[in-house]
């Protein structure tokens, strides 16, 4: 199956958006084993969309289109798609329900633009939007698959995941599988890291083993192909085993776990209350670890103490270790860490407190020292410090990312939990 | 002059990098007032490449072309270049010479594939890469331009900057200049905001304005063309007066303003200081108003009151409301701001309570519905509700949106301060 990408938008024309729509549509095709051969960008303009979905048309079996699904004038995919194929637009009384309930359970006026979004070309199966109002249109048409999602990276990846794989999947011949783990590594970096598996990436053709970048972490893309589901797995789990060997505690889990969730796991698994104090990160960590649904089963409550003012109110920080060491300190960490127990219902606590920049730096303390503080009820309080160097807010989301794993391992250490994590 | 770019590369199409090439010759275009029609993106592979540059060669007055220069047989641009054009490939020894040079001065030793990048199709200016091995080209073909630069981003943007932009400026009969400014629009959907400005939007050719969708925010880019930057300014400031007309409050910025700089704009010019307790954003409102430096001087501190306890305990929430009315409720919201303000050292007080979901949604009280509470040190309380829908994370993030959309209202109504920001 030879697939195109078209990205309509003419923002992105104008360079005002990186298209992460295509790179993440390519990965996907990637993985069902379908050859990508074109991406086009193109703006919303009728005549060069029809000029490019045309030409899609002729040379591709599979387009998927993104963008231009949106009520207004300028959304034009659903008629250039409608004129190229000769299927004339159809109006969906599903569609126009769907859009004048969603306006009115939302108690919004529905301006009457928003029913161009109910007519699809004849034919069309509805690609449902559960997180959005734009719906697109799934049209198999002369052995010519049209997909159009909508633009927003957001709702486009929801709806290609629930909406188009399983339908692309049932188009697929059934020939080798591909299967890919992802282990997800913290605290240490990228070149070290390699250095460490460099050998068993070099001598490895299937799986292959692909190291890869994240924010403040890195990953290791191990991908099988195989006849049959069974052997992809166990040629993954042999290499896999390998890089657990070598890699141990900096690989925190796999697939789409992130350390939010990870730590959400063992404190809800042991009954655990977590409580933070933040300074630096102004509520970052907190907002992390909400984003974890049920979380209200483990997160008790944050403090974000950015003055030092909150810090002796809040936390009871001895006014003194303030003056004596600074805010930004081990003291201080270890302060607030201890202060958030006895202010908190908690039974774990963690504190952070450092210079986030661009400003407030010294000699001594500079922009990105930051002091970590994870305690609890025994008395017991580790103490870390850690030193990034770049921007604001690169400096917080590390800050969260670092407190983050030095929590889980806290947690894996305190439980004596295996952390290899095999399938 | 209309533009298309093309992208040469396997790995693109494979989605291992994101292309940002193309967004950055995107905006030097813009800049240079070249109107971009198409970014195509195709793999090292002749034949296809010969049919997207066959058709860039019909339709475009300049293509620009990145990657496929280097030494390897997979590197065909100089090749396609001459085959769509008919210009023969042609020997230049001045560039041999370069590159054997190059490789002497690196005490390399040079394998003959090397000596592919000295050949370039008759009449080809030869486009000079200081910064890397590969040279580019510049071929202008009955009246269409051909420039060919590496995939290397580096070299690629240096290459540009320095050997084709003098080229090109030449090129353009005037200078014509392009001017933008971005209106951030909150409080109002997409195609109710278009609707109050359809006509301006219709009647408009120069400047343009396109509306363009955002995170729980809405954008209109109004573009003028001008001969003199005077002018553009001019034609910007027309239209944008009309349209600040029409939209009033719901514009709370322009460009990269964003709505935790805004607010942090008002509150550090009249000494006030803001602390907020959130309940369902977890932290996130604290996070976004920290990622402004600075925001030490009027953040004064956060509360994560996500359980019941930490609501009644950390800021005097009576039990007997949460009882009554429940921990989502405007009488909890309510208590929440007051409570802060009496628990910390700031003039003004926000609070948020609300249900991100998935769980614990009801039909009275489901997910997306929030609470907001704006109290200061008059004793005013505002209270706002929210109906979002969509996931928890999108929820979390419109109610930070709306949050500071509000409080950003109520400044500016405080010190009666005219929203009209003309630049």
């Amino acid at each position: 199956m030879k697939a195109e990408i078209i990205c309509v938008g003419t923002e992105l024309l104008l360079g005002d958006i990186i298209n992460t729509n295509a790179t993440w549509l390519a990965n996907q095709l990637k993985d069902l084993g379908i050859d990508l051969y074109y991406i086009s960008t193109v703006g919303d303009n009728r005549r060069r969309m029809e000029e490019v979905f045309k030409t899609a048309y002729q040379r591709s079996d599979l387009v998927i289109i993104t963008g231009g699904l949106g009520p207004t004038e300028d959304d034009l995919t659903r008629e250039v798609v409608s004129a190229v194929t000769g299927r004339r637009l159809r109006f969906y009384q599903e569609l126009a329900d769907q859009i004048n309930e969603k306006f009115k359970k939302f108690k919004r006026k529905m301006t009457p633009n928003n029913l161009r979004q109910a007519y699809l070309p004849e034919g069309a199966e509805v690609i449902k939007n559960r997180v959005g109002t734009a719906p697109g249109l799934y049209l198999k048409v002369n052995n010519t698959i049209f997909v159009a999602l909508p633009g927003v990276p957001r709702e486009m990846k929801i709806n290609f995941t629930e909406e188009v794989l399983p339908r692309l999947k049932k188009e697929l011949p059934e020939k080798g599988i591909i299967l890919s783990r992802l282990l997800r590594i913290c605290g240490i970096g990228e070149s070290a890291m390699e250095e460490k598996v460099k050998d068993i990436i070099q001598n490895q053709s299937n799986p292959t083993i692909a190291p890869l970048a994240g924010n403040s972490e890195v990953y290791l893309k191990v991908t099988a192909k195989a006849a049959s589901k069974k052997e992809a797995e166990a040629l993954l789990k042999d290499t896999v085993d390998q890089l657990y060997q070598r890699l141990g505690m900096y690989i925190y889990g796999e697939n789409d776990e992130t350390l939010e969730l990870v730590v959400g796991k063992i404190l809800k698994k042991h009954g655990l209350k977590l409580a933070i104090a933040e300074s630096c990160t102004g509520g970052l960590i907190g907002h992390r670890i909400t984003n974890i649904p049920g979380s209200s089963d483990y997160f008790e409550r944050g403090f974000v103490t950015y003055s030092n003012e909150a810090k002796i109110e809040e936390l009871g920080v001895p006014e003194d270790v303030i003056v004596r060491y600074g805010a930004v300190s081990p003291e201080t960490a270890k302060a607030m860490a201890e202060g958030v127990l006895e202010n908190s219902r908690a039974d774990i606590a963690v504190a952070v407190t450092g210079i986030a920049g661009p400003g407030g730096g010294t000699p001594e303390k500079p922009v990105g020292l930051v002091y970590c503080a994870i305690a609890d009820k025994s008395g017991r309080v580790d103490l870390y410090d850690f030193h990034f160097w770049g921007e604001r807010e690169w400096i917080k989301y590390s800050t969260s990312q670092y407190t983050l794993y030095h929590l889980w391992k806290y947690l894996i250490n305190k439980f004596s939990v295996e952390p290899k994590n095999t399938q």
